[in-house]
């Protein structure tokens, strides 16, 4: 008689089609950065500023997850990247799957560095490897600085941390974020997390990030 | 031959607990009211200033969910008010059967209000039923206006609507935030929806938001 493991194909059919997805990147030579946050925490903002500041220096992609409409991809469109929207229809996180479809329809071969904007969620999405090469995890000031403590494993899980909004502490601003306390935390949960302060809006801090970019899609590329 | 409907009856567990909760919170005429945001839209700031400023009128206790810590359930502690904790381990979301377990652990016959403050999600929560009178979700204005178009299913659910943190919309404050809009979303989704603008924080708007809650605590007794 033959065994079929139903149980064990299941719980990994994510993960063996992260692997295409990363076999298809290394293809390409083209990194891919999954972004996580809570919604509203700025990573919308944060990849069309990106986009637009580094267009003569790196060719960037978008896979846009949202659990329902396009806002998000429309503005993305409108700094002429290529964007491919996956709507979840409700589901919390994005599956290797659904990249693995949408990496199919962008351009890749014009393109050196991929970001995957998660479903705004800062709880499940840490739980999917998508084939990703890190996880950029994103806090605005707003949330409150107790967030690595309070939800640790998308912290301890990401490469880089950018804490934006920064703009909402400047002087009378009524915003309290005890920025040490949230670098102590995430890097007790993670010795070799990046973290840059940053606005998305005014742009104050980006150029850190830019750096940091340009390097990793320089390293990926050779 | 017998047959077993394992299926169905996982789907229904949940449900099963819920209405045990309903009965238990009918049983003491308890009002019970799940509290939904994303991380860091203020949530325990609600709670514990809503109960100090109403502990000569109403007697409230909490169920605090989160995925880590107590750091919450500190808080609402201060306060003098009854409070169980319930540690998710890293799940997205409270269940009835917690929460059942969470209510037996609160002096139900001294109290006429509980809240459950659920993990800062505002995605997966809304798909739970936890045998509650209602659904309270919470939006900072720190979040963006396009979140109701965005997350759809916890704003069509709920019974109240309380944009948070409007102290940030004061003059030169760099927040841009459109209440109409979020207004009309929400509404568009949800007809009923009771929306009150508040800063937990400065108490601004507050006291609307304390009447809707002794007025429903008063309905609940009779």
């Amino acid at each position: 008689m033959q065994k079929v493991n139903v149980g064990k194909k299941i719980l990994s059919a994510n993960a063996e089609f992260a692997m295409n997805n990363i076999l298809l990147l290394a293809e390409h030579k083209v990194l891919c950065l999954n972004m996580i946050s809570s919604p509203g925490s700025g990573k919308t903002t944060i990849l069309t500023r990106t986009i637009n500041e580094l267009k003569d220096k790196i060719k960037i992609g978008v896979v846009e997850g949202d659990v329902q409409t396009d806002i998000d991809a429309e503005r993305i469109r409108a700094t002429k990247a290529p964007v491919v929207q996956i709507n979840t229809d409700g589901a919390c996180h994005l599956s290797a799957a659904q990249v693995n479809k949408a990496l199919k329809n962008l351009p890749m071969d014009d393109l050196n560095l991929i970001f995957i904007e998660n479903v705004g969620n800062l709880v499940c999405p840490s739980a999917f490897e998508l084939g990703e090469a890190g996880k950029i995890v994103v806090l605005s000031v707003a949330e409150g600085d107790d967030k690595p403590a309070k939800y640790p494993s998308i912290f301890a899980k990401s490469k880089v941390l950018l804490i934006n909004k920064i703009d909402l502490l400047s002087a009378g601003a009524q915003v309290d974020f005890d920025v040490e306390r949230v670098k102590a935390d995430a890097r007790k949960l993670n010795k070799s997390i990046e973290i840059f302060l940053i606005s998305a809006k005014s742009g104050e801090g980006m150029s850190d990030w830019y750096d940091w970019l340009i390097r990793s899609v320089e390293k990926n590329r050779q």
